[in-house]
């Protein structure tokens, strides 16, 4: 019987390596033949898997995202089953999703790069949709326009993001700032 | 008498065909190749004023915060010459800054652009320095921790800038989310 190849083995092995070559080199080094580079495929093997550019960058943007939503939840099951202030649990969730730590910053590199690509590419589709996060930090807030004060509270984060990135900030001057906005939100 | 070469003015069209091609095709496209394309010169001539892609990039971001800073004064200038108060002073910085029109959106997609660069070269010492913005802004913040509040409102502004470049936002989106930070610093 021939060996049956796996694909969602050989899309992981792929996506693997666009990532790192994302992370540690930048968007524009993302070609095919990078990424089958780092992968040790050939580039007609990656081009099976991603047919363009669009797609590569979206499923980059899939791996990225996910790995935050694990950070979340992660987080928010270490706060235990007592019923946590509203306050914490927004804290809890910035904090998961700010770069702090290597493994959040190669993320965020990575989201980076994909909002660069982005921006000059309107009608590829790939925006990324907050909607979700968005309501469910509003529904926490005590304020009376609680979607405008989400709305802040996550463009400070993906503000916060960029200096921690860019090492603007270090982490506990992120937090600082995160903390000074949330006690205005909670007074 | 030979005709004397005026190197600023053709280096000053090749900055123009880099920003050109940084606003319009993002990052991955700016190369040696497609700026000379773009400015109707050859490689060698870009090459020549611009040694490393590093330089090509510290330049196009110069450019920008030349055109951010022209922004900001011109914007200060329209206020007449009453004093202005601290709120409605800030105000005006931010919105000069944030991309709110075609101009400036090009700015902020090759400032965009030139973060991701940054962000996975953290030798090539072409760091962004707000530090003059942010004490400026601090000055004019009635809270007891004006630093920080001022770091707060940058971070704001980078994040409102990025949903704005993105189409996340609308201007007005963008306007109510400030106006609410605003409120919560000037009680």
């Amino acid at each position: 019987m021939p060996k049956k190849v796996d694909h969602q083995e050989r899309r992981a092995l792929i996506a693997a390596a666009l990532m790192r070559v994302a992370a540690a080199r930048g968007l524009e080094a993302v070609s095919l033949r990078h990424v089958a580079a780092e992968a040790g495929v050939s580039a007609g093997m990656v081009q099976h898997y991603f047919a363009t550019k669009d797609e590569m960058m979206a499923f980059a943007m899939a791996v990225v995202r996910g790995r935050s939503q694990t950070r979340v939840t992660e987080s928010i099951a270490r706060l235990g089953a007592a019923p946590t202030p509203p306050r914490l649990l927004i804290r809890t969730i910035i904090t998961a999703l700010l770069p702090l730590d290597e493994q959040s910053s190669d993320n965020a590199r990575v989201a980076l790069a994909f909002l660069a690509y982005t921006a000059v590419r309107p009608a590829a589709g790939l925006r990324e949709d907050t909607t979700e996060l968005l309501s469910f930090i509003a529904d926490l807030l005590p304020s009376p326009d609680a979607g405008t004060a989400a709305g802040g509270l996550l463009a400070l984060m993906e503000g916060l993001g960029l200096y921690l990135v860019s090492g603007k900030y270090t982490a506990e001057q992120a937090l600082a700032v995160l903390d000074a906005h949330l006690d205005k939100l909670f007074p």
